[in-house]
């Protein structure tokens, strides 16, 4: 079964049950553990009982949902009530919250079975998932490479076809970065489209929820059991949830804007022609791709990089007392924030507005935008520096986060689809970025765009 | 005539006209003008343009609002086409605004006549309005007195009779303690309630726009024309625009919420004289005090001072460079502004959705907060401290500030209003505090005691 759609429609016919898929999960994931490291915690036990529950409710003819049934996990940042949440932290070693997170609720009432919480970024401040307290995340289509990051754990067990569906965060590309880097789906929805309740902060006005899956459908799914507004999270919005599921009409007469400036500049040459035959997909199924303007990009990461600074500092600046829990890559980070002022904080906040302002002028010209998730395939493990070719060489968190960052202070919605492999069979992946609270356009491009494309037969050596 | 509703009556029976009531309101202002320096700048001709212009309106049967024909002032913090906008301050001295402020828009609008742009403390950064450059308003009860800051000159021209409204702004008690101290009524609405467009900034989360009258009627009125969306400014609010205008029913059964800490604490003994007055007052309307827990003012004051220094810095930080252009002590302000870190910012930041969550408990158990506007009435031009009794001394500054900073944070909308005077001849305000956008219940209840009180026939020396 290679999507959430079709283990649902067999779960239905009673091909198979969801105690016959979830452990399944858990073998897929327990075989393929000791070459990812996806994961941080398993939960057999659960799982199988909340199976076996759904299977009966099944049996009386009551599916909750699309998701009835349907192996999943969580990034290891959503509170889950007496499992171990600790967002790869030293600092929440021990951490078992008494309650779940909105989403771990959601999911449950709409019958989704948690396998397990996944490995990631160190406190999610990160893009390799290279943990130093939990070993590092390995990349399933090679396992000397990244998965990408912070939601690393997740990227990874879906494309090893663990789980259907793994949630991630994202705060500067969280989501989209591992999607890209493993093949998967990625989906970064509207900031306050999905509630944040329950969620370890890393940042209050940054921080987006939600999911990694096989199919741009299966996204949709997840989001139309996710949506709508809680009144737990101060960001949550109350703007109508729409109606998700992609119809398959195509998208003929669709404005695909291009970006005319910095997305499709240092690219590696395997993105640049991953992203020139999507291009071509595109026209060929009648959409019609527009040039247009978009800010000057490295301002608006600049913007978004003092704030996410600033609040990743102030949200764990408490716990900074003793250094010997953090690695020292967020450590560094976590002493940039702390030496910001707050009236560069305030600026930033301002200029924020006005980015936006400025950027949802593109959207007068098309109905989404078609970038690059990301300028390179997954680095190695280990890689500081990556090669965009030729031996130009860019820091590999400043690479990955280049087209992503944006985005969170923009708070657009915004989905990683895969769109290829690179020359030495990596993934790559293209970002589609839409208006405020429009994910139904962005799902239905996606789907239509995945539709067309043949190669993502292929799997992963680690499945 | 005693109140912008009274001379409303009068234009639309003949007994005065619009141009009429535009000289006299220009001559009272030049006259009272060298003891009260309550306007930067007149504006003698545009308004009796408009007053005529007003006039044939209102001969032909058009009556554009409760305020056609109404001379008004406005705060120079309002941007007014063609005329000097200068916050008071040397930086801004040449500045003539080429747009109007929506306040300044929607006022004209409605027919009311500007005369001119009031006096007030430099870049509406402290409450005496002893201003360094163009000198010190003058409180029209005491010459020798403030009038309470930064809306000084907006207090001392509504006081003095010259005018039947004028605009204040209000970020820590700006439109509040001037009334208080002046005996005007003054409203501060709730966050997002009257657009900030055209307004020059101090804090881009806690300023304010109301009006300051001779009565709440008069305030309500005002707040009928201003209130509602404007999308030039981001923080303005698209909730529905209530009926202002208090309806005359008393207020039996109304429950008014008496804080049990903080506010009835070192109070100057006339202040805590005419509260218990007021009490008694509401009391004998039948209304219902209840005492209220409310949370700890002094940390949300704190909170609310890290936001206001933070962000007044960063508003004019890039003029900050030539120190000869500022008064010492807002530049004192500045400075501390300037060395907080942005982690403390974004804590402030979270700690007040904290601390807006658990002040509005108190209104579970009462519909509106009855409290002092300010400790004190108004101390002499130049004092630095005030005693509250007995010997016992205050920061002025942080006296004045006292019960209104923190209701800038929380958002709430709060109205001043006189309740009595000193035994030293000085008006003491009371402050409504009401429920987000609950306008309607502040002015319904302000009127009610307002015309409880017979005390406010007393005119003050300069009118």
């Amino acid at each position: 079964m290679n999507s959430l759609f079709e283990a649902a429609a067999a779960l239905r016919e009673g091909a198979v049950s969801c105690v016959e898929l979830t452990k399944a999960a858990l073998e897929s994931a327990a075989r393929v553990q000791p070459h990812l490291n996806a994961y941080l915690a398993m939960m057999d036990e659960q799982a199988l009982a909340q199976a076996r529950q759904l299977d009966e409710e099944g049996a009386r003819g009551r599916w909750r949902s699309a998701l009835h049934g349907i192996p999943v996990a969580l990034k290891d940042v959503y509170c889950t009530k007496g499992v171990k949440t600790t967002c790869a932290s030293l600092l929440f070693a021990g951490h078992v919250p008494e309650y779940d997170a909105a989403v771990a609720e959601k999911l449950a009432a709409a019958g989704a079975v948690c396998i397990g919480k996944t490995h990631m970024h160190e406190l999610a401040y990160g893009v390799t998932s290279n943990n130093p307290h939990y070993g590092p995340v390995r990349n399933p289509w090679n396992v000397s490479h990244v998965p990408g990051g912070s939601s690393g754990g997740s990227g990874a067990t879906v494309a090893a076809r663990s789980v259907f569906m793994a949630m991630g965060s994202d705060t500067g590309g969280s989501i989209r970065i591992p999607a890209a880097f493993c093949g998967t789906v990625g989906l970064k929805p509207t900031t306050g489209r999905v509630s944040r309740y329950g969620v370890m902060p890393l940042d209050f006005t940054l921080d987006h929820m939600g999911p990694l899956t096989r199919t741009v459908r299966d996204a949709a799914a997840v989001l139309q059991v996710l949506a709508g507004y809680d009144q737990r999270d101060d960001s949550s919005s109350r703007a109508p949830v729409g109606d998700y599921t992609p119809v398959r009409v195509g998208i003929k007469g669709l404005r695909i804007g291009i970006p005319e400036t910095f997305y499709y500049e240092r690219l590696h040459p395997d993105v640049a022609a991953a992203m020139d035959a999507l291009g071509k997909l595109a026209d060929s199924l009648g959409a019609i791709r527009v040039p247009v303007k978009v800010p000057v990009i490295a301002e608006i990461n600049a913007t978004a990089r003092i704030i996410l600074l600033s609040e990743a500092s102030a949200a764990l600046g408490p716990y900074l007392a003793d250094r010997t829990k953090f690695g020292a890559d967020i450590l560094a980070l976590f002493d940039q924030g702390r030496l910001l002022a707050a009236t560069d904080y305030v600026s930033a906040q301002r200029l924020r507005r006005i980015q936006q302002r400025e950027f949802n002028r593109a959207f007068e010209h098309c109905d989404i935008l078609l970038t690059p998730a990301a300028p390179v395939p997954a680095p190695r493990i280990g890689q500081t520096e990556v090669d965009l070719g030729g031996g130009l060489m860019e820091d590999t968190r400043l690479a990955a986060t280049r087209f992503a960052r944006a985005i969170n202070l923009l708070g657009l919605p915004a989905l990683a689809l895969p769109c290829g492999l690179s020359t030495g069979g990596l993934p790559i992946g293209a970002q589609l970025i839409g208006r405020a609270f429009d994910e139904a356009t962005l799902l239905w491009a996606g789907a239509a765009l995945e539709d067309g494309m043949s190669w993502r037969d292929a799997a992963p050596p680690v499945v």
